[in-house]
């Protein structure tokens, strides 16, 4: 495995491998990795030739307020888990490379990028459509791949590589959770202990609504209502949002369908938390 | 020559052709060529293996007020024209295939793109940034030429190139003029006789200000100030502006160096007319 730096660098190793016809795969993350991160690794070994797993904290997806400063790094300890899964690249760039001085071009998918997480955090999906852009220049993957806890990041690249016309196939895969039900992110390493148990209310939430579905309800008012009042229950939870939508539109829908997105963001402590299911209707 | 009207079809020739190893230069243009135009084709012609020019009169680039509808096209005229250049494929989509139901996705350089002609025209360079990456994710060009006529556009678009490391090399070519001194430009074909006369006084300022600069004039205020007292002269025209900025950020400059753009947009009637000029100092 070889860690590269340099944008230069990593585009002459991709030309090098894609005239020998071999297909890349690209992981995107911002490091910290975690088993969420790990599948999607071992997915791109085994679907694609050459994995490139990408580490970089992207300044332009956190707002003035938010936690880029804080976001958890250790690179050494990133290394030894990708070696350890026979990835090929680590792509690992410094923020002046990506954004120098001067820098003026960003990307946006209109519409997606304002609601969900959009509505509390502005710009955000304006900085990662862009850096995923230049990643997808730099190593133009054939497959990459991203994970369904970040449910609208993945819709919003889907649609951003079909209205570019981008050579690349998003690949998003299930959410990995903790024992307890918690959903990974890097961002857990945020919690206090009494937080953590705190936060299970996420995932214990759309259980409830699984239950409900289940049972055969389908206005969402009644099940996002449900879920509301469990995650009210919690003293150290504070709700961003809790919706069912589409996931062409992200528009809330009246009546669940197949394939609706039930979304939420809950602030545990200071720590914002988000997690999803996408419903499948038994037949 | 091949005429090529899907995004698929064009996808999979350029494959082909990349795949031996061929390199590839694009020309995108609006069609209703001229002999600025060609200058471009020959260009490309010389320097890549696979020629391809897009034919697109691009929806997004145009205001609600301005003249999508009116702009000249002639798909057959502007066929024979490259078939006798030598020209390898003609892409030319649909504006329902470019842009289907739905499409959100969009390009920006900030700053530079509300300078100059962005002022006038909101979205206009959005709408040019969007569409030009979307023709190179599709034609994968090495290279892509562009006419200096739209100084700001071949400004912009290197940046954009830069700022999201694609893998293009933008070339721009001189402005190619009629006898007279016009910007060759498919607006000319607007203009009645008596206008077309009037129009010259664009390139007939851009003259008065490189004898001012001759004479060693350094001062834009002076220079720009004889440009507009000129062209207010002229009973048909009304300017829109005239300025003389750094190529860089275009920023206006009070004092002229090596490199400087004088540009200028001007009504003559209702046909908007630009032209410009970069200073060469004499040493």
């Amino acid at each position: 495995m070889k860690i590269i730096t340099t944008i230069p660098e990593m585009k002459a190793v991709i030309r090098g491998h894609r005239s020998q016809g071999r297909t890349i795969g690209l992981v995107p993350t911002m490091g910290f990795l975690h088993e969420g991160h790990m599948s999607l690794v071992r997915a791109a070994r085994k679907k694609t030739d050459v994995t490139v797993v990408s580490i970089f904290v992207n300044p332009t997806q956190f707002g003035p307020e938010e936690d880029f400063k804080a976001y958890p790094r250790d690179i050494n300890r990133d290394s030894a888990m990708l070696e350890k899964e026979g990835v090929d690249f680590v792509f690992y760039p410094e923020a002046g490379d990506m954004y120098p001085k001067g820098y003026k071009t960003y990307v946006e998918v209109h519409d997606l990028e304002d609601k969900l997480c959009g509505r509390s955090r502005p710009g955000h999906f304006r900085g990662v459509c862009t850096v995923v852009l230049k990643l997808f220049q730099i190593v133009e993957p054939d497959f990459a791949f991203f994970g369904e806890k970040d449910a609208q990041q993945a819709i919003i690249l889907g649609k951003m590589v079909r209205d570019l016309n981008l050579g690349v196939q998003v690949v998003a895969l299930p959410i990995v959770r903790e024992p307890e039900g918690l959903a990974m992110s890097s961002r857990n390493t945020y919690l206090s202990p009494e937080e953590r148990r705190a936060a299970l209310v996420l995932a214990k939430s759309l259980k409830e609504a699984k239950r409900l579905i289940d049972h055969g309800e389908r206005r969402t008012d009644v099940i996002l209502g449900k879920m509301r009042a469990m995650i009210g229950q919690e003293p150290l939870a504070r709700i961003d949002y809790v919706e069912a939508v589409d996931t062409e539109e992200l528009e809330p829908v009246k009546e669940l369908g197949e394939g609706t997105l039930i979304a939420l963001a809950v602030y545990i402590g200071k720590t914002r938390l988000i997690d999803n299911m996408i419903v499948h209707l038994e037949r």
